[in-house]
């Protein structure tokens, strides 16, 4: 089989790390062990720069909802030209930390930029290159960030109120409608459940893979 | 007369400096004296940032053509919305040491970004957003190459061999021939009979914008 682009997406607090740890022991068991993996924003020295400038701003600056949309764009397509398309070219698959599905719906639907722009930026910049397939982990925001903030890790977007992630998960949940490389988990289940969920969706995922 | 955005635009060595103080003068006579000065990429500390990871990168890692590109327009956004919009609404004046037509002419000229995918990010990020007027500078790279070197100021762009740059003055004037709020100057000329051009052109311009 073709080596493939498998993104994990979702709210803070969704389970991204434990999902991808049950996605690569699910490649693992089919003998797939030639992995890189990738988080976004970041993942190159200049990537994760941007991503350092996008959270904290400069000298008491902070980027414009434009700008910001911008410099993740730039830390992504500087992650996909120089690490995740010449991994894929060499025959490793890849498994990323979120991807621009994170952009559409952060920026487009809880920023409340154009979802028009966001999607004519992302053709404009990525041309037709997308993950072979996206596990979405979906949650209420508000059981992401009570789990979020359990592990003190709130950030600047993290701090945004309640309403920014609705508007979020709701421009996920148009997004995931719309695409069908893109399976939905239901993250909201207990721990056992959500991993049994995931490994369901990828091994099968895999098989159609196979038989195609 | 509503304040105006006027940039200057031309090749390293073209004298964008010397033109800066010409029409700074021709402002001031008609007392224009409220200006703010700007600089691309660059003129807020997040663009100058920006500025400096384009220009350099960083851990030796530099930008991909599409990455640099995004980072400019990060900058000149930020610019935009932050510093020339702000002047401009309280009356200030802009005088711009470069603005998009760099972009269109280096990037989709000399680096050979598509043109069209230029001209749709800048709509995309800029909207309308247009300098009111613009003064080209156009002058042989050859010329304006030596110039710079001559003050010892060559950095990665202007490393570039001499085609990068027929390439980037063949973009400038054909996106000058397409536009009549730019005004081209013969920058090989002697300096006194450039700075003269400068002056009459910026005057003519003001005299028109009198009686608009």
């Amino acid at each position: 089989m073709k080596s493939k682009f498998v993104v994990i997406e979702g709210l803070e607090g969704a389970g991204k790390t434990t999902a991808r740890n049950t996605i690569v022991s699910v490649l693992n068991e089919r003998g797939i062990n030639d992995i890189v993996f990738t988080r976004e924003p970041g993942g190159t020295p200049l990537a994760e720069k941007l991503r350092d400038l996008f959270k904290r701003g400069t000298d008491g600056e902070l980027p414009t909802i434009k700008a910001e949309v911008l410099m993740l764009y730039a830390a992504r397509v500087q992650l996909v030209e120089t690490v995740i398309k010449p991994a894929l070219a060499r025959g490793a698959w890849v498994v990323g930390d979120r991807h621009d599905l994170s952009s559409q719906a952060y920026q487009g639907g809880g920023r409340g930029v154009d979802p028009q722009l966001m999607a004519s930026l992302r053709d404009i910049v990525l041309g037709d290159f997308r993950p072979d397939l996206t596990v979405y982990l979906d949650l209420p925001p508000l059981v992401g960030l009570q789990r979020a903030r359990a592990r003190g890790e709130l950030d600047r977007i993290e701090q945004e109120a309640l309403p920014f992630f609705e508007r979020t998960r709701e421009r996920y949940l148009q997004l995931v409608a719309q695409d069908n490389s893109i399976v939905t988990v239901d993250a909201a289940q207990p721990l056992e459940q959500v991993t049994a969920d995931i490994r369901q969706a990828v091994a099968q995922w895999l098989q159609q893979q196979e038989e195609a």
